[in-house]
């Protein structure tokens, strides 16, 4: 029957997407820039110690479905050293590696939030040394 | 009153995360191994070509709530060169450029899924190579 096509359609849109391969994969900024640039960034601001420490750490917590990752420019450089966390992208910028401990109890392990050190759209400064309507680079 | 405090605890557990800072946040895995290496990686099945392009054709279409990020070993080698997209946590092994405009105009233009390059869980082979237990790097 021919009306049953439409209904094989919506079951496809509706096919819900496969399960999480990491329950939480999070990706910390590493990305250099020369020194002296006015946004500075994350690796410059200790990001790569910080990963290693994160990384390290959720090892020996025993965090086997949980990804710390490296990523490029996140492109919130002046409030670096930055990190995200999905599903929930929910961004961090962790100082210390006591900071990436309570990221990892609170949150990772305990489905939390580490309100201070939880970043908001807001907190972005205006690019000022870019073009209006130039691509974020 | 002392009874408002597990109304105030239980208000801030609830308490929504901040809006998505992009729309959709996309990792290429662009890790390089030795040559030789059993499970290969992503960078030498050219991910660094497709990630480029990918970048560039979003910044063309005027995707400007996507970003497009290199990433460090997601970890999935063998299926590579894969990429993940979140929110929604999907994964992609896309082969040439054809495939990324297909990602981009079918799931971050119109939040389809490209159902033929998409990886599943059980997409992974074994891990003959790994010691049981070992953790994954």
């Amino acid at each position: 029957m021919d009306d049953t096509k439409p209904l094989d359609d919506e079951r496809a849109a509706i096919e819900p997407d496969p399960p999480l391969f990491y329950s939480r994969h999070v990706f910390v900024c590493t990305n250099e820039r020369p020194a002296g640039h006015p946004r500075g960034c994350c690796k410059h601001r200790g990001s790569e110690k910080l990963r290693d420490y994160m990384k390290a750490r959720a090892k020996e917590l025993g965090f086997s479905d949980v990804r710390i990752n490296s990523a490029g420019c996140l492109d919130r450089c002046e409030l670096g050293p930055t990190m995200v966390i999905y599903p929930e992208g929910v961004w961090y910028s962790p100082k210390s590696t006591a900071d990436i401990d309570e990221i990892l109890a609170t949150h990772l392990g305990g489905g939390g939030r580490v309100k201070r050190l939880m970043l908001k759209p807001g907190d972005d400064p205006p690019r000022q040394y870019s073009k209006p309507g130039k691509p974020r680079s």
